[in-house]
């Protein structure tokens, strides 16, 4: 167990969900950035986000207090600590497990680049996929992926494999280095000690659709 | 407002966390009883899905209890009731707006179907697209979505236009009687009133992730 007591306020472990909002303020943060607007309110950032005022305050409260009363905050500074809260003051190296449709299609993904997540390396169990060109990278094979994750490490693999090879290549990858996993296969994923894994399940997301759909046709 | 306290407990609005357990536990339902398991406890369910069995039988109280002391529940029996409540106990009629690479790897997207959503409409606004074949269908102009729309009804819609396209396409299928959505392209979108709208932001999974290996680095 972790001695949170000891710890300073930034290296509190926070929820998902403000993980989450403070994700959303970061980019609307950078539109307003773009557009040139220097100070924003909490209301500002709080209509944006769907959120409240007092939520806005609430979450950037637990990093210290940077707005300033009747003036709001400064986006360019704000901004700039939200990177370094998130983690978003550096690249990350990413592997891509699976080069199938979802696998492909993430691959091409361009918002992952601009957010600062750089595909490396794609893997592929297919020998018909293996040597082909996928965004701007050799497809490998799978069965060389210890090896080659020894010459180029990453901190992060996205998992695009059938549900019944996806345990087994988060497991390798983990001894192989990784350490955190972002797993699209269809299937709840157990995350080997000390690492990270997040699943987006879209079939789930639809369920969870249905079922507020369900809710209000009833009543 | 809703009185929630005039509907019976089936009714009552459940948390997302709890919507997203209860898919869970139906999964593995599924698995066991296509292993010809008759009966399972609320450990085995907890271990399945990462929990504990106390938050399986808290989650299973809210709709009646279901399993009886020392037997454990029953699987088929709780699969049916599991699927009543979630509101799949029916197909569920899919629109893709975007045709795309993501929007493609989605529309082959077996998982989906195998769910109980079926898509019956792909839009799109590249003429480049329309007339295409996808998934069996083929890509209409999305310029004559909501006369298609009108003759063929659809309860959800999947979203992947670019963020500059998803809001627009949004409120006007929603105009024309689409009552859920699932957004993919990477911003925040405003349901319109009465409209039941997630984004699966991939970008932010990843920094969500980002985040964790952060924190572990600094601990």
């Amino acid at each position: 167990m972790k001695d949170f007591t000891s710890l300073a306020p930034v290296s509190r472990k926070i929820s998902d969900s403000t993980v989450r909002r403070l994700s959303l303020y970061l980019r609307f943060l950078e539109e307003f950035e773009h557009e040139g607007v220097a100070t924003v309110s909490s209301r500002q950032l709080a209509s944006q986000g769907a959120t409240t005022a007092a939520q806005v305050r609430k979450d950037l409260s637990l990093f210290g207090s940077f707005g300033k009363r009747g003036r709001g905050y400064e986006v360019a500074d704000l901004a700039r600590k939200l990177k370094a809260i998130l983690g978003l003051g550096r690249r990350w190296r990413v592997a891509l497990i699976g080069a199938g449709r979802i696998g492909s299609a993430l691959a091409e993904y361009g918002d992952f680049r601009e957010r600062g997540f750089d595909i490396v390396a794609v893997f592929d169990s297919d020998p018909a996929k293996v040597g082909r060109r996928l965004a701007g990278l050799t497809v490998v094979a799978e069965r060389d992926m210890e090896r080659v994750l020894a010459d180029t490490p990453v901190d992060i693999a996205i998992v695009a494999v059938p549900v019944e090879a996806a345990q087994a290549v988060v497991d390798r990858a983990a001894a192989a280095g990784v350490h955190g996993f972002l797993n699209f296969a269809p299937t709840q994923l157990h995350a080997p000690e000390g690492i990270a894994l997040r699943d987006v399940n879209m079939s789930m997301e639809l369920e969870a659709l249905a079922y507020s759909l369900s809710q209000d046709a009833d009543a």
